[in-house]
């Protein structure tokens, strides 16, 4: 059958799809996990929820969770709950984003809020947290609560702090990664993390999962943030200009607007900072950051924070889990273009 | 000095100022911990906190909490940090109440909502629910996060329920009972069963302070609500009149609406359904309440649940404590007149 191909290192493809073969028994689990948490009586309750859970979220934070604990050699059943947890903690995010935001699309479809209101986006929201919790708590391990409700508060904070940025054309790279770090990074960082807690790994190798997590977080936003602007997004079911219509200060406006000329950073003021947006602004947005090479820089840095990402599993042998996480960090790079 | 008067047990007073002394040192450090938890670098986040939190609620539900462990004989330290969580996810429940509600008001003060924006409420009310499961994590008892996170996602579910019955003014007294069941008792509940829990005392005593918080919180909301339309309100630093504005159902409208005549009917149906509000509507809303005795019924109700709360603690020896519990009781039902 065909020619022996030898087997050769290229290191690591753009590819998911290993990640996605090695836990679908597991995110089987995780998925009926999922339905049966968020039922309730109260039927707007499912209805809200699963308008956003059954949209087509790739669920790659849930999938970390149970690959990580997979990788540390975990062999009981407290991952499936901890990876619906994690799920459900973004999934309640994501509803309150958009009440925040006043976003009228997600994920390729109309936003909870616009749907049933932001009354319901909000209450929604804190019932999917609090059952987060409840599934937490019913594994048992303090550790793992103590990461997830940290993450928890860091989370909001994050996003506090964005809110607080927003409109600011004068913050700057570090402060936006501050942003980022909270606001996305820090669940990546804590979904990975647990794995080796329940795993009763060495703290090494909890820490490491966490640097993967971390870095792989802050790459995945920082590529999210580029799409904003152009490139695949369609095709991800994302609305081009979204952040820009929102005054969201990003890695490309922040890059875009230190490079600019005086005329370009009066654009950007009024457009950010006045929202006074006119017929063909968001092309304009493009082309400056075109000049200036800000997307491409901006992808440039979440290839640092993916070489960051594959490092920190350097301690961990070689496997089908390693290798499978190793592409994944490639795939959310890759998705740029 | 004077003239030594015979103790002679009078049954319970309506005084909360014996609960409030015997608190008061542990108080004093929930309040420490509260100040501390809601520090944060990002300064919106102690502005927002502390607007709500400094501007004088009764902080009854952490008492609670601090009660019930002294009660249960509980020694250690872990009760503070409980009392604090509690009264974390109470604040958070409030400023995400707000937002859902749209009120412009909340304990005498401008809503935190109008004054930094719903975004701001919904996001530090997360911040808070967050360090809330956080101290209860550093508490160590899994048996105390399971009672509370389960508490979270009941809360919100009651809120939802709510939601759904808002302007319905077919919704009957054991659908009402439903409501406040979950949004308001479950708390008191978890607030009162998490003392003994740490206190590792037998299942019984933790059931009976349970049940007495529940029964408590009922109580306690029937008055609310019946104070919504009149009575002392003004003195307790709320508007009167908010629930009927927002088009709430609350157990005086359940109660006059089946009681009353059809054109009584189409008023109700008017005034919280359509939202068609005019000038004297809520006068009349009150001549209605009180031709059916509405509100007098509500208080009546109240007593019903006191009184349980009270049973509850039966089973509880003769002391300071189980006596300014039983008085708290009393208080919570005489703010009504």
């Amino acid at each position: 059958m065909g020619v022996v191909v030898p087997f050769e290192d290229k290191g690591p493809r753009a590819d998911i799809e290993g990640l996605v073969g090695l836990v679908a028994p597991d995110m089987q689990r995780v998925n009926a996990m999922i339905l049966s948490r968020t039922g309730s009586e109260v039927t707007m309750i499912p209805e809200v929820a699963n308008h956003l859970i059954s949209s087509g979220g790739k669920r790659l934070r849930p999938m970390l969770t149970l690959a990580t604990a997979v990788l540390a050699g975990y062999e009981g059943d407290g991952h499936i709950k901890l990876a619906a947890g994690v799920e459900f903690m973004h999934t309640a995010t994501l509803l309150h984003d958009d009440v925040v935001d006043e976003s009228d699309m997600r994920r390729g479809q109309v936003a909870a809020r616009v749907k049933w209101g932001n009354e319901a986006s909000v209450l929604v929201g804190d019932f999917l947290l609090g059952q987060a919790f409840r599934m937490m708590v019913e594994v048992g391990s303090l550790r793992a609560l103590e990461i997830l409700s940290s993450a928890a508060a860091v989370i909001a904070e994050g996003e506090v702090m964005q809110l607080a940025a927003a409109k600011n054309t004068e913050t700057n790279e570090d402060e936006y990664l501050a942003i980022i770090r909270a606001k996305t990074a820090e669940l990546f960082g804590a979904a990975c993390e647990v794995g080796p807690v329940i795993g009763k790994r060495p703290k090494a190798e909890a820490a490491a999962c966490r640097s993967y997590g971390m870095n792989l977080g802050i790459a995945f936003q920082l590529v999210d943030d580029a799409l904003d602007y152009g490139g695949k997004a369609k095709a991800l079911g994302k609305n081009v200009g979204d952040d820009f219509r929102e005054g969201k200060i990003t890695l490309p406006v922040v890059l875009s607007f230190r490079r600019g000329s005086d005329e370009e950073r009066a654009f950007w003021r009024r457009t950010l900072e006045q929202g006074d947006i006119r017929e063909g602004d968001l092309d304009q947005a493009v082309a400056v950051m075109r000049r200036h090479r800000a997307l491409e820089d901006t992808i440039e840095r979440a290839r640092h924070y993916g070489a960051m990402a594959r490092d920190a599993l350097a301690l961990f042998p070689e496997s089908p889990m390693k290798r499978a996480l190793l592409d994944t960090v490639e795939f959310c790079i890759a998705r740029a273009h």
